[in-house]
């Protein structure tokens, strides 16, 4: 396959690739923001709210896996940004079925669903996004399952857990609380009983390299179907680190509204085989820099 | 209140406009095509793409009934065209918004629910459109929803089912089956056999008159409730009109794929007291110019 990846530069693309170009596919990387070169990989530099439909027309990939949102730490949720992604999406979709393109993988996200009672969700869950960015992915899972089946291009939506490991940006939880104790600090969190399904960024991109491949349609959970309470991500890390001493489990307040349970129904990916590989623990050990991938 | 109708000049904003009028309240239309004026009502006649945000700035209404889509007979389900209303919807709620608009009514459709089974479809049955369309709708819902309850607007969604009326587009059922029958031609129709909740357009435009007038907010169905087969709204027309000889049913094959029953449980709209008043047979017999409205 030719494969093109938006966001490929990104936390979640950037493994993706290496893995597809590992495979031997051809890959191309469009990203607005520059990064070191991936050996076999062709990279555009490219604003694709402006210039993607262009760039697609003149890569005339085979396959698009569509990664680029809007998603600095906590300021996603809420930004209009996120709107006129929803509009490039569906811009860049219809370029891809007018350059001839065969299959289109879409990053959406747990955010999609109920959270209002929280549990596991299966694909078939109600989809009713508490937030615009829930709501801006929704509807391109909508609008291009859709348009997919009019201009006859396969789709495939990938509902994206809570994603952890190397090249996480540094404001979030894992990567924060690694650098907090690694500097001597106390880690100061909530008292972290909520339950949530942490996929490893790797296995995240396995996945998607392996819907590329596949022939599936339709939505698909990725996650880990393992309800881990946050706390013990956090104390992980301190016993990795050996600093429990630092921990302050409690410290912060739980936001108000927080719900209690957010965890995939894996069924459909593991029938698929791409469950995640890696255990919470080796995921945590690579993200502290203790281990090194495959070893 | 101050209301601004966008497609007020259509086929549902029509009615609806002249309601709120006569109602006292300051009507504004804004409308790619111009109309004959409605006393009481100041007309905008404005390409709502590009010049809609610029007229809600100076026009500041607290109400917005937002009805223009794209939506000729047939072509609508599949047109690209809705894509673009989809982001203009969302572009004028953002401007409402940010000039102190207060509360925002939406035309969704009963084209967001799940078909593949038909029924009779609660506010909360799964939204899963098998047409762009529909897609496009529910999408508007999802993110409007969501920006009215960031940015402290009130939102209100009422999914329409079948309206029919006077001032219907012409190549749709009703109009067409009396205009075939007024000329002395036969009236070839499916077997009609499948089950519709037609709502007669008056009662669609009290209804939205009402939601503008109350507090509620989410989603409610605009339908009847009532289950009749396509056949029945053919036959009671060709009786109205003396010309039962006329009629044709089964002349054409029924679609594939089209399901047996689309229905609203019309339990939330009779609850805020907006159910429709009028009877399958009143309202086809004003369709047919045979009765006056209010007659």
């Amino acid at each position: 396959m030719k494969i093109l990846v938006t966001g490929g530069n990104g936390f979640l693309g950037r493994p993706t690739v290496r893995l597809l170009a590992s495979a031997g596919h051809e890959v191309h990387v469009a990203d607005a923001a520059p990064a070191a070169p991936v050996p076999g990989v062709t990279a555009h530099v490219a604003d694709l709210h402006t210039a993607g439909a262009e760039l697609i027309a003149s890569v005339r990939p085979s396959h698009l896996l569509h990664l680029a949102w809007h998603v600095p730490p906590g300021e996603f949720w809420t930004s209009a940004e996120n709107l006129r992604w929803l509009n490039t999406s569906v811009e860049l979709f219809r370029a891809f079925a007018a350059a001839g393109g065969r299959r289109w993988i879409g990053a959406g996200t747990c955010a999609e669903y109920d959270w209002s009672e929280g549990g596991i969700f299966a694909e078939e869950a109600p989809v009713r996004p508490a937030t615009l960015y829930g709501a801006a992915k929704a509807s391109v899972h909508l609008l291009v399952g859709r348009l997919g089946a009019q201009l006859r291009v396969e789709t495939a939506w990938a509902r994206i857990f809570f994603p952890y490991g190397p090249g996480e940006p540094a404001a979030r939880l894992v990567p924060s609380v690694i650098a907090a104790l690694r500097r001597g600090e106390r880690a100061r969190t909530t008292a972290g009983t909520q339950l949530r399904d942490f996929v490893f960024v790797e296995d995240v991109a396995s996945a998607f390299a392996g819907l590329a491949e596949s022939s599936f349609t339709g939505a698909v959970n990725l996650g880990t179907g393992q309800a881990v309470p946050v706390r013990r991500i956090v104390g992980t890390i301190a016993e990795l680190l050996g600093r429990t001493d630092l921990l302050d489990l409690g410290a912060l307040p739980t936001r108000p509204g927080e719900p209690e349970c957010i965890v995939a129904d894996v069924t459909r990916l593991t029938g698929l085989g791409l469950a995640p590989r890696h255990s919470l623990e080796e995921g945590l050990a690579i993200s502290a820099d203790l281990r090194q991938l495959g070893a």
